[in-house]
Parts: C-alpha cells; sequence; structure tokens
C-alpha cells in the first residue's frame, strides 16, 4: 500500500458538500467511486477538510491509500476518465512521508466573490453572489483588518455547532476588485490555518454589511468581544464561496 | 405604441439558440413570454441577430413595441420578475426614432474562450473550452491579422448556409491572455459588421490550429483564395463562445 496526494477542482453546485452523506450526493461519494474502479477496492479518500453543500474548489486536497502499479502521476488522469465533468483531478502525486490531507494541512485560502450590479448577470451567477445594495469598495477594505489575528470567532459561527473550541487564527483578509461587463466583481480572500462551519461565508457578509453602512466598527468589535451573534452581518450564500488552495508547508509535492 | 430598446444578458447553456424554434426551448421565446406576461399582450422580441444553440450573450441588444405606462427605465426591473435565472435585461430605455435592433446594429464584437491546461477545470467549463494540446500564444496573435478585412468567408461558414453573399467585414481580431487557476485562459475577441453561421468559432477554431502547428499559414490563405474548407480548423463547440456587444453608432442610449 502507498499513499497518493490529490489535487482536485470541483463546482460544487449540484453536491451536497464533500463529505460523505445520507441525502445528497457529494464529492467525496463520486471520488470513492472513481477510485473503486480504478483500483478494484473500496478507497477511503480523505480531503485538507469538508466543504458544505454548494461550495465549489479550485485547489481542494485529498490522500488515499492504493496499490496499484500506475504512476503515481498518471492517477489524475485514470481518474478523470471515472469522473462527472463538475469533478477533476488537476495533479497526483506520491505523498510524502507521513502525509495526512486533513492533518497535516496548515493553512487555507477561501475567496468570497460578490458582484455589484443594479442587475442580476446570469453569466457571474454561478461562483458569485449578486449584491445590489451599493458597496463602499474602501470601507470594505479597511474593514478586513478586523478578522485578523487569533480570535474567538463564536459569533461568526452556526449556532449549535459542535467544537472544543471557538477560537481561530486566520492569517489575512484580502480584497480585490476589478471591472467586468458593466460591473464591479469583489473577491475577498481569507487565509487561516482552519475555519469554524460557515465562518468564512459569515465573514464576508460582515464585512459587506459594513461597507454598505449597516453595521459599525463597534458591532464589529463588539462581535468579538461579547461574542454577540447580532453584531455580525448575514451568511452569504455557499455558491460565492470557493476553496483556493490548501498549503502544507512542504516542497511543491503535487 | 412605442418602441423600447433592452440589453440583455444570458447564460446560453440550456437554450436552443436565441431563435424561436419548435425542438428547443429559445431565449426570444422567454423574453416573448415575459413580455406578454408584463404588457398583457403579444410581444415580438427581436434581436440584434441570432446566436446558436448553446452560445451566451453578455449584451445582447432587442426591441419590441408596446403600449404601456411603465417607465421606460423600469422595464428591465419589471421584465425580469418574469425571466428565468439563466436570463437577464440589464437594461431598458425608450428607442432612438428608428431604431431596429437588428437592422440598425453597425458592429457586433464576439469572444471566443479557451483554457489551456493538461487537465479539465470544471470551474473553467462553463463558458470556455479546454484544449489539452499546447498553443503558442504569440502565434495566436500574429495570425489574428489574417482574418480582419472584406473578405469572402465561404470556408468559415456551416456548408448548406443560404445566405446571399459569403463576403463579410471583420474590423478587428484580438487576442488577450491571463493566468488563472494555474492555467492560461485564452480569449480571442472577433469584432466586424456582420457574421455567417458558425463563422467565428470557425475563425477561432482555425486560428487555434494554426498556433497548435496544424494548420500553415499557406493553407489559411488558400482558405480565402480558393475557398477551401480543408484548409480551416474545426468549427469550436458553442460553449466558448459569447457575444459581448452590439453598436448602433449612437449615443449611449443603453
Amino acid at each position: 500500500m502507498k499513499r497518493y496526494a490529490l489535487l482536485v477542482a470541483y463546482d460544487g453546485t449540484d453536491y451536497g458538500g464533500w463529505q460523505i452523506q445520507k441525502n445528497a450526493v457529494s464529492v467525496q461519494q463520486r471520488m470513492e467511486e472513481a477510485c473503486a474502479r480504478v483500483f478494484g477496492a473500496r478507497t477511503c479518500v480523505t480531503a485538507s477538510g469538508r466543504t458544505d453543500s454548494g461550495v465549489h474548489a479550485a485547489g481542494q486536497v485529498c490522500h488515499f491509500d492504493a496499490e496499484t502499479t500506475i504512476p503515481a502521476e498518471k492517477i489524475a488522469e485514470v481518474l478523470n476518465m471515472h469522473l462527472p465533468p463538475d469533478i477533476s483531478v488537476l495533479n497526483s502525486a506520491e505523498a510524502p512521508e507521513g502525509f495526512d490531507a486533513n492533518r497535516s494541512a496548515k493553512k487555507k485560502t477561501y475567496c468570497y466573490r460578490v458582484y455589484l450590479s443594479p442587475r442580476r448577470n446570469p453569466l457571474k451567477d454561478r461562483y458569485s453572489v449578486w449584491v445590489k445594495t451599493p458597496v463602499d469598495i474602501s470601507k470594505l477594505k479597511y474593514i478586513s483588518g478586523a478578522f485578523v489575528g487569533k480570535r474567538d470567532f463564536k459569533a461568526y459561527c452556526k449556532s449549535g455547532s459542535q467544537v472544543k473550541t471557538t477560537v481561530r487564527e486566520v492569517y489575512s483578509v484580502r480584497v480585490e476588485s476589478g471591472e467586468s461587463y458593466g460591473s464591479r466583481d469583489v473577491e475577498i480572500y481569507v487565509c487561516g490555518a482552519g475555519f469554524l462551519y460557515n465562518m468564512v461565508r459569515t465573514i464576508a457578509g460582515t464585512m459587506l454589511c459594513f461597507a454598505q453602512g449597516f453595521l459599525s466598527e463597534d458591532e464589529i468589535a463588539r462581535s468579538f468581544s461579547d461574542l454577540d451573534r447580532e453584531a455580525v452581518g448575514r451568511t452569504m450564500p455557499s455558491k460565492g464561496l470557493t476553496l483556493e488552495s490548501v498549503e502544507y508547508g512542504l516542497e511543491n509535492f503535487l
């Protein structure tokens, strides 16, 4: 048995998220089905972490163990023959010594995308969310610093989540913006060691509320001091969220 | 009765093209249904031109005649309430004197999009076509000039098309390229007075064939001198094509 690592991209629109579950088709299920066909044996595929229902991935990383004569770098192509069009293995390699896609992950970067426009644009709607109320981009950039650091993100987590601690470290929040098709595209990149359920989508919603004038800097401060869920913006829809990349602090192995 | 002009965007994936037809749902049909609901009468919606099955539009222009008390600039919003998510009216206005979305059109710009990558990327697949064989971008830019001018594009037209003349004038062909998600995105913008059926997709296929080394400059010259269909590249799939804009030589009325 050898361990292999995969770099995977998927359009999450039609999936109930990464993780195998009863009531929806998951990306993990499709990956494990493809592995079963290629390696002729039930294969568990472990990702860097779950992505929620409807969330996309440009650079999800997974690992699995298998016995195969297929050269490691050819596995991507062979798996793709058994995967649906909305999932693609971009790269495959033998995993480094002791590698675990989930436990070895050091940093994850998510991107939340919106476009600012008086009207909906169907060509932007799949990976980005329409925002009609004007947003002040300079205020959006200004407030991004409020979310950086080791903090208690309890107010940014779906209530009822069972986690040991709601403290997480965010390394950076970066706002990029550009024009296309007559409207402004905004990308909010959030990089951290790990995230709570709904955390990135609620950070994005809070930043947007602030930049629209619906939430004050004081309120955002209170979301951390009093962990007040009323002081944060709405959790944005899943389709605007993409897992961009996962870093392992290892030399380019994928 | 007044004439109104609309700026419309649509994701063509699930449509049989712009024009009403028997065996598929068309964008025109959805537009006319929405008008019928809003204006309470059968309304013909005329576009700048047809787009083929699966082709997208970022800036299609249409007109229709109606009797209504809805202010012209509000019509966009009202029509959108009756349109499916993959069609959106971006703007509405009273049409200038004598305006006809089809006959008054002076220039159309189409964009053909591909991405160059050893592996398929589901996040790019909806509006762009995967090209696996390496493409020399500088050769792509070099050959773009070969299609500019007033020429007989018979070899670039689907055989069997019934048109009076296959001479068309192309004003410009521009190649843009950038990087995203680890692969190169290429955009081929073609601007002209009008195009034959499949012409832009066949120009794109011919340019790509040249830049991949499968077609010589001499062969492309022969496609115009001998109108030799064997001297052109393949007609690229419809999903990579977007009608970007239509110009009327009028002051911004939309």
